[in-house]
């Protein structure tokens, strides 16, 4: 344990978090940095009355979960430079803000891409070869008594389009190719070191693809980057996986189509309204429905922990950050 | 449609198939070979006698899913050259009457390979980040009313033991490469074209594996190859996966282990007495029971249908076979 003199000389790290938010390894984090988490005052003060009361100190700020960062916030916080993020979307944070006052933004999306691949794959599997739809079958009792079940589709030689080809969408790339699956991908700009085709409009990628997987961030310029035309250009037996955000789609538009039979399949990590999910997608065999779990395992954690570790030890020692959020 | 004179100038094929399994795609074939057909006879005849009527005259013998080839089923065809299966396993035919009398059998492996691989694939990414379980959980309004889900496990790192190298497992191999995780095996003999760590004993490549994907040929050496002592290797946080023949296992004490919770997970596609699975696992979490479609997408038909036409086309030409079961 250090003593108040020499946990003094740590550097300053400021929490911010709403209540139910907990980072099992802020203990680990403590015996290299100063933290101040509001939530561990036993005043009952608030948050906002704590940061002011240390506000013009505070350089970085570690925010854990998706915990808004309002401009308001920022305002409290002078002195503010870097804003580490424990999560891979940073869609809670006023980003225009960070860009205008210089402020870093680090997120975490590396310590999470290969989980949030491979449940995309998994997904993608499921949806094809109607995994969870052929165990509710047998869990059911009705192989014995119906007979076989109806066939799936195959993966390899399927188009897939990538929408958002980042850390996660190159990880989810890699793994595809090895199944024998086309991918092409839409980003705002095409990456020259990409070999795949690049589409400048998510339209233009439904229309020459037959899976699309949504793996980018939410941002005001994303936000229902999937709508219905996209989802229509998709066709009758298209399916889409969403491992980004939920408002990364039309939702009501999705459930309309998937109720009708106008689009082949869906699985789906993340909704608009979570935990709420529509209630018309739960009788579907088609759909896979995974509750926000794409980077829920330990070994993610760890690894979070390592990166996080990694971009506060880089700041204080003035070396380059390990997962800067480019502002665009 | 070919003219009487014109069918009994194309080569001859007799088919074998109990009557529930059909082959879709028998007409195509019709029109480059003239197929025998006992379920096509108005007469009531047996299978027995219309095959011994045109015993003596065929060479070929077309086994449509695992309808049983018995020694006493040969022993009526003495002109019989090869015989080739619509199936990937052969254990339904008795292949050392075949070798004894120099038959050649032709599987469909080549065919189902990679079906078979994703299936294995998608198996363990659900075992493992429990997506079955995780849609179970949403579709029953439990995520909105119990909050999150527990925690999977990561794909990336795992060692994955295959038993069975053949084309299947290469397959997965392949596909689990681009994950991240380090690929072992065990088959009779060491391959010398394979960079993979090889295990002469399944116990040996238990001991040293988190994941066990079962996929080897059934035959009377490998039944129960996956006994209690090899499982209770794999430990109490190992995975099965089963994509070959419910048999390669010793079920019962694959179930026993995993209702006690001294086995991780299974994923499991075939089992002992299929269309009837063990009950208990019906309430288990941490299993996914698919109902034997490994091999069932349209896409695997067509290249089964291909690969059918090409072995029968290569025998009737004097070429190489192109998927012939080595006997040993």
């Amino acid at each position: 344990m250090a003593t108040a003199k020499e946990e003094e000389a740590l550097p300053l790290v400021l929490v911010h978090r709403i209540p139910n938010f907990d980072f099992p390894f802020k203990h680990r984090l403590q015996a290299q940095f100063r933290l101040l988490d509001p939530l561990d005052s036993v005043l009952p003060e608030s948050t906002h009355s704590f940061i002011s009361c240390h506000a013009a100190s505070v350089r970085v700020l570690l925010c854990v979960d998706p915990t808004p960062i309002s401009r308001h916030l920022l305002s409290l916080l002078p002195s503010l430079q870097l804003i580490v993020c424990s999560s891979a979307g940073v869609d809670h944070v006023d980003l225009i803000e960070c860009r205008r006052r210089s402020i870093a933004v680090t997120n975490a999306g590396k310590a999470f891409s290969p989980d949030v691949a491979d449940l995309a794959v998994g997904l993608l599997i499921d949806v094809l070869r109607r995994v969870s739809a052929g165990d509710r079958y047998v869990r059911a009792g009705l192989w014995a008594r119906n007979g076989e079940y109806p066939v799936g589709f195959k993966l390899g030689g399927k188009r897939v389009g990538i929408v958002g080809l980042g850390s996660i969408g190159g990880e989810i790339a890699k793994r595809l190719e090895s199944f024998g699956c086309a991918i092409a991908y839409n980003s705002r700009r095409k990456k020259p070191s990409v070999p795949f085709p690049w589409y400048k409009a998510v339209y233009d990628l439904a229309i020459n693809s037959d899976v699309l997987i949504v793996c980018c961030a939410l941002t005001e310029e994303t936000r229902h980057i999937v709508n219905k035309d996209v989802m229509v250009a998709l066709g009758k037996e298209g399916v889409i996986i969403n491992v980004g955000r939920g408002a990364l789609i039309d939702e009501k538009e999705l459930v309309q189509l998937l109720v009708r039979g106008e689009l082949g399949g869906a699985g789906l990590d993340v909704f608009e309204n979570e935990p709420d999910v529509p209630e018309e997608l739960f009788s579907l065999n088609n759909v896979v429905l995974s509750p926000h779990c794409a980077v829920t395992t330990p070994e993610c954690f760890d690894a979070l922990e390592e990166l996080i570790t990694a971009n506060l030890k880089a700041f204080f020692s003035s070396k380059p950050l390990l997962s800067v959020v480019e502002f665009d």
